[in-house]
């Protein structure tokens, strides 16, 4: 099988770093062409990305030329993944789309769209369809295809098998995220070091808002948004990679801890069923450990390094109605970002939807 | 006024040296003994302790000879301030109370005793009103005051404006909690370094079960607990100094975010009345900025340094009815501990209890 | 006495608050003009800055309005304190020491020049006199007075007695800086959290060439450099504020590590016979403990805290002749930077100077 | 080829479990033994060993029962890998090698004795050649075999091919040592967290002792210590893995930058010649960004992770004569504990020495 060719958008910065490390060795995708900004453009990629992860950059990638962001950048890309920042994908993505490329984007800005699917591939596959909705509303003959910000991920991911077990009433988050969710020049350490900075801009609208529509069902053409109430307190700490939750939740129906443990470790979706490539085994790993889950671990965890998401503590929780509560923790690049575009385009892939 | 003669049991470990630090230099109190256990008992202070804080050990306690921890070393003692280990404190305690000393006790062992009062002086300083009751049960000349673990002071403080004026049905916390709160050598660094340790021992007991005593209505010769439904999630990051706790709060009567600021930023307790030594001007600060409170900073909050907590971010919470959230963060040695005894023996003195 | 009115260039930076800091209550110099880049001015301070230090923003500065960098702004400034950029500070400070003003600054663009005084009071307060010869020269009604960068003035001082007493041939420093060194957003946390990064632009250079100027001679008009080999290696460490230094000396005399000590400790400068208001009583602390001087503690050093280096495991050095080696810690900001121009300006006052 | 069977004295430790990880898989060696103190024995590996590492603790160690630390446990090991503390290793190691053991060990007990041989594999192979002196002298059947410690391989590694092509007469050395190197529970984290800790114990001693050793000349039976002027200043800073050195180094014959960067870059050794399974292809590696080495990188770099240290920042240096200066990094833990034993014993083998 030839490989399909593909494009990263926004290659040099930190997900787009992942997304080349993800790609550039892909058993299905091929690393056609590097975007960045004009600055950049013209560079080879070795020069232009000063490479903040291990292992090191790929041999291969080094030479390759950094272009600019632009439709006839990736002209030859069938598929376009985006680690763009969100006021540049909103003008780009929809372009590329029109164009008929298929956008796998990390981008915030075209999340929320009725007719885009927001997807995370364990949890709500299905939502996939949409993408003929949003290509007869737009008469696009590519598409555009979300995964939700990193935060999200990392919590719907475990709270999954829990609604589809015991039923979900409400939520609330308490996180404690990593200083590469900002960017690479995002947290001065003036700021961060030996510190918490409660706050992080946008996270909590979006880590309230994102997981209605992925936990929504899909009803002809509409994602009727999950019953679900959702509350998230965003913190960062001084981790490098690996967000970590507090979640309290309000089940539905009575459960032990036992069930709720048992529900996540036996969890499995599309992906695994498919064996795609960067799926993991067990997309949830839940820990003994009284102490668990860990970011400094967790955030390699899985079968693919930094995909699967570790559950700890789960107990019960005595201030809401049937409530448990427990911690999760994943890698915010990886399984939060670049590693979830690239399992949605293999999910599009086996889907026949490229 | 001649000065009253005071004692510190465990007076080398990190809350013994704070206890040290505040009573150096008392108005009210003189320093007359420090004990710590056997293997420091006989060399002179600065021997014995390592110190840790800035700033430098106090010059005159440098020479002060270390004592066994026993009645004998505290004898003249009239208050006695504990920073033992709970099993230790469960002994001592008791012992030095039924002698006649009054102890002021940050130690865990009898804060739950029916008839030990357990006290945050601007929250319910009228349980001090149990001593009558400890006395003439068990036959004291002396008597225990405990305060509550650090966690529990700092979001308490928060809570009981909101619970005067709005009534509290639920809280949930998840805690981002400083290295210090586990001793000197409590966390080791490769435990910690670049990492989130998502428990705590004991940590979340305490903090679901002291708030109700403190919070607690005084009915005769026992305190009622409080009606409210308490969950703590907590955890350790990499910061020196100063717990933030993240706080959803469901209220008796919907609020207004400004409200809920302004009966927090009017606060003010029985030592701020009776303008105690170790009383801040104002116990709770309010900060307005986006991103506060921060521990960094909030360590060294209030006219009396590290004796007042921070709260910001106060926003409504849309997963509870009536709901609010809101950060607090505060010194958990200073008033989440050392201070925290102090303050309580000032305010038995001012009351003419000593 | 009338206060003089002083001025403070580029004042919402870390250094320009740190000057802030200094001067908002000081004894002889009264702040009234804070200038900043074009897109601070008109702001009042306390929105133009970022505060990031402890204690907080005195109340008095804050609705001071931050003017543009330029010389009708300091019009009325006797002394005008420079935390300029280099190459701001390049343009702005002859400028305004033709214009009549003294310009106490901690930019380097101007310490190597001839004819200006690059001075540590405790070491070459003598260099002042080449203020007469920049006049002269000049024809300038002001002056320039510049302090050395931050690393070499925390080395330069344990040096100094050492020299006296042993003469020295030959210094090897390797440094562990404190990222504050870099200016509030200098360093990103995504670099230094966990790591130690090996280079610091132009420090090695300046390390060597400054120390030589301050320890010269003054012989007529001009300084003759120091006869002193001098190697640095630069790097930065995760510390907030706090530069230590290794220094490996060769001496010109063998010396008792005890007599080192001596001399170290004895040490006392102008600055001490004056009694200056920012001079600590010792600008040299020498510590016993086998494990000091460490950074945490050292950044507070001295009876005005930060103004005093802390000196630490002074022994002798197997690798030079007459060798010793030992560590030096001291506050960057302070003592290294903000602390040391105000120091010079307040000599300059007790000298008849201003 | 039948494995050799091996085992692990020490195996619960930061180095045991390195010890664990780099033989769980290992080509010639088969892990038959783990032991520890008598606190763990009986106990399955898996609750015995806290385990630190990413990866996760290898499957099938997890069941091995870890036995107390004696001659019975390792009697079916040919080659035993001691992470012993310095004193236990002082009395086991001598009876294990009287029983017939080859003891490739990691601790300091036996590293100065005149006819143990201490061992970097790319520098001093020949010194193997003690291994017959100490079995004449002692009459053992088996032997020791000892590596330098941590600081000392990392920094004689690069000064090996300097020394051959250039010469040298003096190095000093400043290091920057990861918390690791003093045990999982050896740095509190209240002690290195924002600071810097400038004193190992014993660790300068070392690191001018045992170079001397290594880069002796065998001459008949016995080392003849090197030449050279070595001083060490040895300090702790808050890295988990990776030690840096800072090294200024007298060489005998002027070199250019670029030439000892060459010889840097083209070093390879009898490991590498022997393609022995955890040599790496280049022990050293030269990189060039003027920001290099950084410990958070070079702690994993080489062809086998952690087995190659990194060199950068060539540069003259003015303050020796024909001067030069570098930073060099590695992996405390692996290249300068584990690995290097198991390179060692590698190369045993290799040579028939087993």
């Amino acid at each position: 099988m030839a490989k399909i060719p593909v494009a990263v958008l926004g290659a040099t910065g930190m997900v787009g770093q992942r997304f080349v490390q993800l790609l550039a060795d892909h058993p299905w995708f091929s690393l056609e062409a590097l975007t960045a900004s004009e600055r950049s453009a013209g560079k080879p990629y070795a020069e232009a990305a000063k490479w903040y992860l291990h292992p090191p950059m790929p041999e291969h990638v080094k030479d390759m030329e950094v272009l600019p962001t632009s439709g006839e950048s990736v002209e030859d890309a069938e598929v376009v993944f985006s680690a763009l920042p969100a006021d540049v994908a909103r003008e780009v993505e929809p372009a590329l789309a029109e164009a008929g490329h298929v956008v796998a984007s990390n981008a915030s800005a075209l999340r929320m769209e009725e007719d885009v699917p927001l997807v995370i591939p364990e949890v709500n596959p299905e939502h996939l369809r949409l993408i003929e909705v949003q290509r007869d509303r737009r008469g696009w003959d590519g598409c555009v295809v979300t995964n939700p910000n990193c935060t999200t991920i990392i919590f719907v991911l475990a709270l999954k098998p829990i609604l589809d077990s015991f039923g979900v009433r409400r939520v609330l988050v308490a996180t404690m995220q990593a200083i590469s969710g900002a960017g690479y020049g995002g947290v001065p350490s003036m700021t961060i070091q030996d510190n918490v900075i409660p706050f992080i801009a946008k996270e909590e609208e979006k880590s309230q808002t994102e997981p209605l529509k992925i936990l929504g069902r899909l009803e002809g053409d509409e994602v009727r948004p999950a019953q679900i109430k959702i509350s998230a307190s965003c913190h960062r700490v001084p981790v490098l990679d690996g967000h970590t939750v507090a979640a309290f939740v309000e089940l539905e129906r009575e459960a032990e801890v036992g069930d709720v443990a048992n529900v996540l470790r036996r969890f499995r979706g599309k992906p695994q069923e498919l064996e795609l490539p960067t799926a993991p085994e067990r997309p949830i790993i839940v820990e003994e450990g009284q102490d668990r889950p860990q970011p400094r671990f967790a955030r390699w965890a899985g079968s693919v390094p930094g995909m699967s998401v570790v559950v700890g503590r789960i107990r019960r929780d005595q201030a809401l109605e049937n409530g448990i509560k427990f911690l999760v923790s994943g890698n915010n690049a990886i399984r939060g970002a670049a590693g979830a575009s690239v399992l949605n385009a293999e999910l599009m892939k086996a889907e026949n939807l490229l």
